[in-house]
């Protein structure tokens, strides 16, 4: 039989894995949780077992595994695999992830970041199959980033490439995690979105958000935005349109910086819906330049929640077989 | 003997030629008036007898050029060499300028974006030799910019990338001539700097330049204020400063965007040397990661205003080739 390939995507709360044939077909998957609490080794035992079990279904070896790609959060070294201190990993410090997994697993092991993986899953087997220039948004508790290029993904010089979360996006706005100010993270991710709302709210904005939340506004979730929302809440929906309004901003800097065929949005945020896509295209498309706005898809990622699993597997297959 | 390449720079105010060997040696070069104020057929005149006169100082005809590129000033489709309607030169509407010229000359004639060439130039010849990842802003009257990335000059879809001027710096910021507000254009070009010069002498406050201009301060340039910082006028210098920061601000997305080896700088702006380039290279380290700034050097143009004329060639030399 011709070998499979194995995907990982490790999150700070679960690890999920896929196997993938060599044509692209997904054979299998499993997620279980990370147990970060416990550490690097805990969490290489996750990710193994993960693996192993995943293979014993199919009554398949380790024999039968040409490479496993692993998504993982940065910072990191993707031609090195190693693993520096990432935010939701407690514990992990300068980790050699591919090293460890080969020496546990005998396979060849690649480690890539966990943006860059979601980018390259929709562009192998998503909504950004058969482009060669697209970009992928990743919206989540942060704004992550990819990049297809010239039909590759780009990692630039360092592998630090497609942070299109810090892009800035207002001189001295919101103090950002990376150092700077008004970068696109502060005000497009969740937690972005969340601080728009507190900041509203302790303006005296009236809204039933206020019955579900301290009076420092302590507990507010991008989920209980959404749902005030979708009730015809007024200041919520105030709340989402400024955040489409950022999103849609930093959208048209990447028409006009790439002039892309498709820019992909993935995270926990899409699941707000066209009341976010609407105005996250019309802002996008208003502010970039016409021709490529008129070229420009924004659409939502075509394999949900298993963007980065797949993107896994895919950016293994590419580097085993001796591509970028 | 083997084939020369020709490049030509057609700006606004002049036609700038240069004829290159297949080996990269500068064999000659002109500069005439660009007869803008003539319409299409004089343009094409000028950059004409341009060439012919470059040929015959050396004894050669068109039948010793392999091809001729030709920098022009968007919008315009490189594809089809049309140049659509650009404000410096009037009269343009439509003009296949490839085919037109190629008529002329009965030579391959290629026709590109003039920020395009000029980063393709320092790719090719200049500052950025040696570089597969690198970006060019060109500072003058606006902000151009372009982009090497897998040592290929990135045009995007419709050779609308590399927009770079029209990065949104600020929501709501100032009017730009795009239709969009904010972009980095109307902050970090010459006309920005007027603009940040002006406001801020409307507000009162002191400087040299109040004598140099009239009570709306009309005719404030900004070599008047690059002067005024070199002779130590201190509102001068923060003009500058400003300027400065909205520059290193866009090229921290730069480099969050594709962690670049270089970001090369060229235009009329850059004459104000390091009082500019010192404050650029902070801010611009200040606000992009750690890894990536430490990549990226922040240079000069090393071809000075050559950068056009030469990659025009370099650009025409590879299409001819069957390259992108």
């Amino acid at each position: 039989m011709n070998k499979v390939i194995i995907g990982v995507d490790l999150g700070g709360t679960n690890v999920k894995t896929a196997m993938v044939s060599w044509d692209k077909q997904v054979l299998a998957k499993d997620s279980r949780p990370t147990n970060a609490e416990g550490g690097p080794e805990a969490v290489m035992d996750a990710i193994e077992s993960s693996v192993r079990d995943l293979l014993s279904q199919s009554d398949l070896g380790t024999e039968h595994v040409m490479a496993v790609g692993i998504g993982a959060p940065g910072p990191m070294d993707w031609r090195s695999g190693i693993v520096f201190s990432p935010p939701n990993l407690p514990g992990w410090e300068n980790v050699p992830l591919g090293a460890l997994m080969e020496k546990r697993l005998d396979v060849p092991c690649y480690v890539e970041n966990d943006a860059n993986v979601a980018c390259y899953g929709e562009f192998w087997l998503g909504a950004g199959q058969g482009t060669q220039n697209m970009a992928l948004l990743t919206l989540g508790t942060g704004v992550g980033g990819g990049l297809v290029i010239f039909g590759m993904l780009l990692r630039g010089e360092d592998g630090t490439a497609a942070e299109l979360g810090h892009l800035k996006m207002q001189r001295d706005g919101r103090k950002c995690g990376c150092g700077s100010h008004g970068c696109l993270e502060t005000y497009a991710s969740v937690t972005g979105m969340v601080r728009t709302a507190v900041e509203g709210l302790s303006e005296g904005r009236e809204s039933i958000l206020r019955g579900q939340c301290d009076d420092s506004f302590n507990g507010l979730t991008g989920r209980m935005i959404s749902d005030a929302a979708q009730q015809g809440d007024s200041f919520a929906r105030w709340v989402i349109e400024e955040t489409a309004t950022w999103i849609g901003l930093g959208i048209s800097s990447i028409i006009n910086y790439q002039n892309p065929e498709k820019v992909v949005l993935c995270g926990g945020m899409i699941a707000a819906g066209d009341m976010l896509l609407d105005p996250i295209r019309t802002v996008a498309f208003e502010n970039s330049f016409k021709v490529p706005a008129e070229r420009c898809e924004i659409v939502l990622a075509g394999l949900g929640s298993d963007s980065g699993v797949l993107g896994a597997a895919g950016c293994a297959l590419s580097r085993f077989e001796g591509g970028q």
